[in-house]
């Protein structure tokens, strides 16, 4: 592994997506200071998107007037099953990426040390040590976007488990005859409450004539449909979307429940671009929901809250990360 | 805390349940010597239970012609939510318990050290240590009966959590809009595959003129109906009982497709009376089931067992116990 320079202050956390690249600067103690963004462009090939990785990296260090040479590591957090003690991505969907030496790629090219997780359990880390300051033993994260996933922080660590894929929650049935989802099952709580899910009630239910405010907005093809669309429409009083936002906000909160009564621990984090949106619309629902449906006694103080962290939680995830490895 | 004598070679595990107690006599190597059984008698109130705990103690410990001089230490799970640390039992439904000092009042009577524990946490774990030799360092264990419930053993532990009551697996939400279960929400795990959930779907089909073996074996009010009947009515070709196990038995494994994706064990296992007397008969379509609802990968090399330990999983886990504490 590449050493870093005695003098290196900060840390880059990056967040790997299916369709961009973030990547953040931190000092040491966590602050943030700038940070750069890239498509991700995954048809080109992991060789391509690695080099893009680093020239992510690079950008954001200096946007910030900062050289390489005083950075200590660089953590990031990738998509799909990813196994962090030898650096690979093992399997990444929406990338379509197996067996992706990626932490090895990019100290060659950033001649700095690199560290891998889960995005989500890097999301998850990112806020239990800085939005939480550490404090929750026992933490739940979950990440609404485009797909569902989470993380689990249990005794004070990231816990993945046997094969190092605890936290895939998105895959929890909650509706055994539910609507079909991506991974080839029924009522899984992605094909219920994620982003995907949503456009797809949305863009069926036009076609099947339903009238909504959101062609009115973006035309009758939706094309450009976005998470803040639907909050926008909600607010001039769509019931439609509404209703559709609800239902998802329901899921969700019973998926909450299930993990509380699994898991019992002391905050659930609910965070990605979904909720981030929707923050208004589906938190009180999603609360409500989880209290109704977690057994008697099992969600007694137990914190069920928003991230603040929106889209930055993946780059402080990776800078927490960066830190803890080049302490 | 009593002191145990020090030629004391002996513990003894023993299961509280809300019909009868099981105390079973094991050596320090935990090599099964001798039990007792007796009714619980819950509607006597908790002092006349914990007389009889005592009762049932000393019956076992004499039935292996031993005496409570030679034994080290008492190991207890009980229903419902249990503090370890005090040794209370916080609430128990189904003896009708609130915050009773069990360790306290039982030490008391039986001049021994005694530890507590969640009966299912307490059943996983004699599974865990005895069955499974302590290998696996993260499982699951989860248990059909009247009820459902769960144990996690993770990280080499059992884990409990903020709250100490993770593994409350059986009121996961399966089918949202599913039947009601005793807890008032629908759809839960224990109102689809629990031996009170398919008793209940026999009694009501039954009602409405369903034709089935089971009334000729034991009338038409089928007031003595245990799991073995249904094993029975099956074997006699019973499509009806048939069609009804089956469907818990696929509820079961999407249930354990979930424990999958959320905690990525090595081993799920599955024990509880009804799996004990239904063996043959769900435990393909439980693993089947699984297998198609985990997400890709997470279940790779997982191992999905019924527990041989039938309903000796409970004063076996006690053992453990009281073994371990008393080290």
């Amino acid at each position: 592994m590449p050493e870093p320079s005695s003098k290196a202050e900060y840390v880059v956390g990056v967040d790997l997506g299916g369709t961009k690249i973030l990547s953040g600067v931190f000092t040491n103690s966590l602050k943030f200071v700038g940070r750069s963004k890239m498509s991700t462009k995954a048809e080109r090939g992991p060789e391509a998107v690695i080099e893009r990785i680093a020239h992510c990296v690079q950008d954001a260090v200096d946007e910030c007037d900062l050289d390489l040479k005083q950075v200590k590591g660089v953590g990031i957090g990738a998509p799909g099953s990813v196994d962090s003690e030898t650096g690979k991505v093992m399997f990444a969907g929406n990338l379509g990426w197996k067996d992706v030496s990626l932490k090895k790629e990019l100290e060659k090219q950033l001649q700095l040390p690199v560290f891998l997780g889960n995005d989500c359990n890097v999301c998850t880390l990112g806020v239990h040590e800085v939005e939480l300051e550490g404090k929750p033993k026992n933490m739940v994260g979950v990440f609404l976007g485009t797909g569902i996933g989470g993380g689990l922080i249990l005794d004070g660590k990231v816990f993945t488990g046997f094969n190092r894929t605890a936290g895939e929650v998105g895959h929890m049935v909650l509706e055994v005859n539910g609507p079909k989802c991506t991974c080839g099952n029924r009522g899984c709580w992605e094909a219920l409450s994620s982003r995907s899910a949503l456009f797809r009630q949305v863009l069926e239910a036009v076609k099947n004539g339903q009238k909504t405010v959101l062609t009115d907005m973006l035309g009758n093809d939706l094309r450009d449909l976005r998470s803040g669309d639907l909050r926008k429409a909600i607010k001039q009083g769509d019931k439609f979307v509404e209703h559709i936002v609800e239902e998802a906000a329901k899921y969700t909160g019973v998926a909450v429940a299930n993990l509380i009564n699994v898991l019992s621990p002391e905050v659930v984090i609910i965070g990605g671009g979904l909720v981030d949106a929707l923050e208004n619309e589906m938190m009180s629902i999603i609360v409500e929901t989880a209290r109704e449906h977690a057994f008697p006694g099992s969600d007694k103080g137990v914190k069920i809250l928003a991230s603040k962290l929106g889209d930055d939680a993946g780059i402080t995830g990776g800078a927490v990360l960066a830190r803890r490895e080049t302490k």
